[in-house]
């Protein structure tokens, strides 16, 4: 660690929040299961392959367009052990509470989880509340976690070990949706934008791709820390190298926009809908068509392929002809963004 | 619900956490794992039972007599598991940390939480860092998630429901150290005293007596609320009575001393190491020796019996010759005791 005290890019999910992981949680909790820092772990009770996974919400403001802190916190879990190739059965749900709480606000958020999970279809069936005195929270902060079922075949699919140079990297749509409408939600910042969140359940999309294909190579979800945090993670666990296409790149003309006013890179801003795939070449049209057969993948596009020279980085090829490294996200850009 | 507000109380344990509850959880995620409201749900994946469990922590102070909010965070989750009749198998840990904390504090915590994992035979294979601006939450917060496998045999020791009249009710030794520890502990209160935690796993003191015995009816851990919440619980949820013997309830004398001083009653204050046991009568002596061999068990005793009268309810024989209803903890006793 290179700091004595946490800052708030230890939340980042970029460079120090990676450093922080590796080295406390990491280095104490020492497991293989863990060590791999996958999104779910991946067990093995009595040769079932179940994947478990945990995730703490605090964002803010509780309510935003498109979604709020309860409707994130499904979305969030169900997207966590759908892209380790899992098939969603149940979550958990605990929450903080500040004294003073508005009782409809927590009501109105505990009725979009209910109406979230129903949909997804996964049952919430454990939960915790602890309520602090004014003052020690920030209204409320949820964490869910859940179970889901892996069949045996799609272990890798979290690591990405078989990815091969040549492989398409898609996505289901606009990127930076998300972080940019919660943004604009915030108290302080005068913005007004139409900008909604992404905030969505991908499992029946990822599993609608799985009943197509065997050869999806790797999927993970891009939130914080956006899209190339989820790549360079990618390009420096498998050393391969990372090509992407900016021109193909889905990105709002709002967002892009809203970015430029307050001097963020889409790429980095959180999605919450958002699904990185790495699939072979010559699967790559086919998943695509039948990523923008679901509502949630309309706007589904190949953004870059996986390369043999650049070993361990991602490199973009910028819309005007030139070529850049891209790097993992050093401070924070966006806190308390989920 | 009674409240427009959110208040301390609803975060007790006692009657104000049961309406939340009952009022917004359980009435917008109804279904019938959650519903029955035990210490973890009770899933049938495949033919596979397992326990799953979530509880979130927010003790105040962060360090206390006799442990911290990391091994009070893995306890408290492997608890939750033992007492549903389930070998605990796996943990998520997910931190909620404010901005400024001291990363030593921090590896101590995470030190506590490997050690005391390692210590009950669980792994903590995945998890979660947020962190927030200062002011925004208190230090650090921190969620634990678990799994385990339950034999299908015991799957009504979570409910009760094969209790009868002339059961014995046994609790694992002295109560009320836990909350009046971490009460000296705060800052605000001038006191010293030695009092420490009772925070440890029961999963091996369980599995002792669950290889004894087939014919344990009931168990709970007896945290918020303390043992007299999770007796009232029962005595409405099965529709039985419910009678204790004050004199053979152990209370520590420096722990009475400390209630009185503070206005506590002991049996309303929380435990992080004891487990209630509802067993057979003729099996109570046994269950009572093989509890005292182990060293969490070594102050058992049988604190009452499963009675015919009073349905619903729950008694307690005083010390001096009378008898006196106990109800449910009503407002906040304790607020950030866990």
């Amino acid at each position: 660690m290179t700091s004595d005290k946490i800052l708030l890019g230890h939340g980042s999910g970029g460079k120090l929040s990676h450093d922080l992981i590796k080295d406390i949680f990491v280095k104490h909790f020492n497991n293989p299961l863990l060590n791999s820092c996958t999104d779910s772990a991946l067990l093995d009770i009595d040769s079932k392959n179940l994947a478990f996974t945990t995730d703490s919400y605090v964002v803010d403001p509780v309510f935003f367009p498109g979604g709020n802190i309860g409707h994130l916190a499904v979305c969030g879990t169900v997207n966590d052990l759908a892209v380790s190739g899992a098939t969603p059965l149940y979550l958990t749900s605990s929450f903080i509470i500040e004294e003073g709480f508005p009782v409809k606000d927590l009501e109105q958020v505990v009725m979009s989880m209910a109406k979230e999970a129903e949909k997804a279809g996964v049952k919430i069936v454990a939960g915790d509340t602890k309520v602090v005195d004014r003052g020690k929270c920030d209204k409320v902060f949820i964490n869910t976690s859940g179970i889901g079922i892996l069949e045996k075949g799609r272990i890798n699919i979290s690591y990405g070990s078989d990815i091969k140079a040549g492989d398409k990297i898609l996505i289901n749509g606009f990127i930076g949706d998300h972080g940019i409408a919660v943004m604009c939600a915030r108290n302080e910042l005068q913005f007004s934008s139409d900008i909604k969140s992404d905030c969505a359940c991908l499992n029946g999309l990822i599993s609608g791709v799985l009943e197509e294909t065997d050869n999806v190579r790797f999927m993970r979800d891009a939130t914080r820390g956006g899209v190339v945090t989820v790549l360079c993670e990618l390009a420096e666990t498998n050393d391969i190298g990372i090509e992407l296409d900016e021109d193909n790149i889905p990105v709002r003309e709002n967002v892009r926009g809203m970015c430029e006013v307050l001097g963020y890179d889409p790429l980095y801003v959180a999605n919450e809908g958002k699904v990185v795939m790495v699939v072979p070449a010559d699967e790559a049209d086919m998943t695509l068509k039948k990523m923008r057969q679901d509502d949630l993948g309309r706007d589904s596009a190949i953004i870059g392929q996986v390369v043999d020279e650049y070993k361990g980085k991602v490199f973009m090829n910028t819309g005007i002809g030139g070529r850049r490294i891209v790097d993992m996200l050093a401070g924070e850009q966006l806190p308390r963004i989920c």
